[in-house]
């Protein structure tokens, strides 16, 4: 069996672009995405429905979360890409038919194989919400409309690559609003991250979500993500004294002259500083050393102890460096701070008062400690034209019936107001004209609603052999642009 | 760029047995899991070491973890499979040393670049407690020895091959202990996974852990594991009256007769059970007609409602079936129960008097819920034969020194008492001989032991080009025989 990883799809190492219009996108980043990466029922239904004569019938399914994650009011919509780079890609192997008629049933028919074996997504259209939206319970990030037994196959990859990709994606949109706009924040959740896979799928969606790199350097090589890093303890408790230090000489940045002891002349601005010989005042020395061949030092950064005072401290130290030895700029050396950080630990450093000007934040990031699941699910609402509805005890997961269309719209200030789901024969909403909006499970939550600006929220992501224009796969920045412009209108009912 | 997928390697699909003695194991089952799937501070330190000179010095490094995960007693370590595919393949290719180059300052020499094109892990050694173990906080799951800058570079893939591994496998292994040893347990959660790797490898971790079957097929083809599925909500609704089943014969399993109308038959059962035309008689009207032709349905599954009273009252009417109808084994026709399921569910379900045989597990156990991250942590112990610590005013975060040897000491009944950690020099702990156990940061808790039976926990699975024998990988259901086997003797102590 052999399967490709489909990052970079040149031999130059190079991230591809988003694929364009008509050409069929490469298959998932992960090339264990395949069509066996779904439950055993899904395949036990298709053979069903295979036996009954029904496979070809046509069905619509609405995929969709109830509640917003980690007790919000909004969510970040993601994994769109790679659900598309899934179906334009889906066909099994002759393994893979194989494998299936193995695991099903001894009296499985020839027919069904054969019937795998031409089996593609071409009779499959999908609509979705463009990725990086914010969006809201109920309403489908994805409506996908085809023949019941193949859109059935296709239930839970989708689920899968919607489900974590949106949860991290909101984590770190949530991480962002409280950190504020002007920090700088690194991904840096690897090796805590839930698999190889939960690690680069939390670096591409945290990324969308706002942060402005990540420490992941398969995540950088694949979606072309800004690298960051530091370096550990053990590279410092790796030396045990200046003497290891053979090679002394360094050249100034421009090449221009060379310094033969670039220890002494560390040791010489230490002197100067004339303070205990903690982290600071070592690292001042090196930096200042180094602004003396012309170079800049990148910064600092605080792993543990009482952040917020430690980094007023060292932004005091830095300044008063800049001031004593009249380095311009020094004072605003970089401070980057880690340490079991997450929503909670950023908002009671923003209430301390700290000096931090980039957050590495990992476990409760990437794991989403605090939910970690999103609760999407798929729900049959409409077969051969005839709506249908999922019946429960729980009005929460009573289904909504029928094929949809969805609007978002917009009042004056060009601020989204809701968003709204019509039966797809309904009129839809126009600029300007009077809406009846109604809760769709209580009817006491009702409004009338004048748009200045109507939205179709479901874009045709997948036509199959519709002969529907394809929207396009942005590239990931302007994924990310999307989300973070969104969410900056969101503030005002979030 | 190509890269191979490495579960079952030939062309039948057929699941490898382990690795054998010699023979290079395969690479790991997700390709995406290469040298550049590490952060970039390790490439970073390692150009330093290797500016310094310092690369080829010879560390020591722990992986372990501090606290065990679910507020619980035990861990059972998992991943080192994945692990050993890796460092067994660790090799940059040419694309990967170009974007290394991209990425790391523009200075950065050829001779680095010439470095990492010759780096393997063949002057690495890593020993390891067998897969599937029950462990415990601060003693190594991993011990790797070798040139400082490559074992650097390993320090994230291990971490995040082990971290997620070894906290689903103890999450299964709890829900196990809570379901009892008698019921089926179905993992069902690869829809809420954390991407599709977490879905790949909860499949195969909560399989060691003590699960029975999984519904993700690609798992089940790529380790074995036995496939369960039921079906769902979507497939009931999809019909919409008995008229749309058109083929409705139905030979006997013999083979000797047909029923020419099989829905008349189960037509003829639902009348004779007279009751209400619910969900479980119509399942037992279709079981019964299926029994006359010598079939023997498998059974239902309940996702809602009262669980614990609709299995009892269930049974009770496949009790009363078998005995009206003298239909033998009907009473006894399976129950599984699903809805997400937890530890807490379970207690709940065993305290109320349930009537389930087996439960789908998914949302709970794959994410971890009650806890997403298990935090292992990589340290360097030794260099150049010279102790190392990490030093912390959180007295947890305070590392261990030295290279070291593990042992478990077992008691009379063949119960382990104690792991104890010694220096690599020391002499090690005998049979017979009494040894003062000390708790590494309590010197209040200590004792003396006559250890039965003495263990040695750390084997050798890497032994690089030191000459040394290495460790079989077992197959998996041997990690999973040996995992539950370790949780029957750690009851007592639990």
């Amino acid at each position: 069996m052999e399967v490709k990883a489909n990052g970079p799809n040149d031999e130059s190492g190079r991230i591809p672009d988003g694929p364009t219009k008509g050409r069929i996108p490469d298959g998932p980043t992960n090339p264990m995405v395949t069509p066996l990466l779904t439950d055993l029922y899904q395949f036990t239904m298709a053979y069903a429905y295979w036996k009954a004569g029904k496979h070809q019938e046509r069905a619509v399914f609405d995929l969709y979360f109830r509640k917003n994650p980690f007790g919000g009011e909004y969510t970040v919509f993601a994994g769109l890409e790679e659900c598309i780079r899934f179906i334009a890609n889906f066909k099994f192997t002759e393994d893979e038919i194989s494998f299936i008629r193995e695991t099903l049933p001894g009296s499985c028919e020839d027919g069904f194989c054969d019937y795998l074996r031409g089996l593609d997504c071409s009779e499959v259209e999908l609509y979705a919400v463009p990725e990086g939206s914010v969006v809201f319970p109920k309403v489908p990030l994805l409506r996908i409309e085809g023949p019941i037994a193949v859109v059935q196959l296709l239930e839970t990859p989708l689920l899968n690559l919607v489900n974590y990709a949106s949860l991290v994606a909101t984590n770190a949109a949530r991480h962002r609003f409280v950190a504020g706009k002007t920090k700088m924040l690194l991904e840096f959740g690897l090796r805590r991250a839930q698999g190889p896979d939960g690690g680069i799928g939390a670096s591409k969606y945290c990324y969308i979500g706002g942060f402005d790199a990540t420490s992941n350097v398969a995540a950088g090589r694949f979606f072309g993500i800004p690298l960051r890093g530091t370096h550990s303890h053990a590279f410092v408790s790796s030396y045990m004294s200046l003497d290891e230090i053979v090679e002394k000489s360094l050249q100034s940045s421009d090449g221009s002259s060379s310094c033969e002891d670039f220890v002494s002349l560390v040791q010489t601005w230490l002197d100067k500083i004339k303070v205990i010989r903690s982290g600071i005042p070592n690292f001042c020395a090196v930096a200042l050393a180094l602004s003396d061949l012309g170079y800049k030092a990148c910064g600092i950064r605080l792993d543990s102890g009482d952040l917020a005072y430690l980094s007023c401290e060292a932004r005091k130290f830095f300044c008063a460096i800049e001031k004593e030895f009249g380095v311009p700029g020094f004072g605003k050396t970089s401070i980057t701070a880690s340490n079991d950080l997450n929503e909670e630990t950023l908002d009671a450093l923003n209430k301390q008062g700290h000096e931090v000007d980039a957050f590495g934040i990992g476990t409760y990031l990437v794991t989403c400690f605090t939910q970690a699941a999103l609760g999407c699910v798929f729900k049959l609402v409409e077969i051969n034209n005839q709506p249908r509805i999922k019946l429960s005890e729980d009005v929460s997961k009573v289904s909504i019936p029928c094929k949809k269309g969805c609007f978002r719209l917009y009042g004056k200030e060009g601020y989204p107001l809701v968003d709204i789901m019509t039966g797809e024969n309904e009129p839809s909403p126009k600029v300007g004209e009077r809406i009846l909006c109604r809760h769709p499970f209580n009817e006491s939550k009702r409004a009338y609603v004048v748009p200045q600006k109507v939205e179709e929220l479901l874009k045709c992501y997948w036509p199959g052999i519709s002969g529907k224009a394809r929207e396009d796969l942005p590239p990931l920045k302007e994924i990310r642009e999307r989300c973070i412009k969104q969410l900056s209108k969101c503030v005002l009912i979030i």
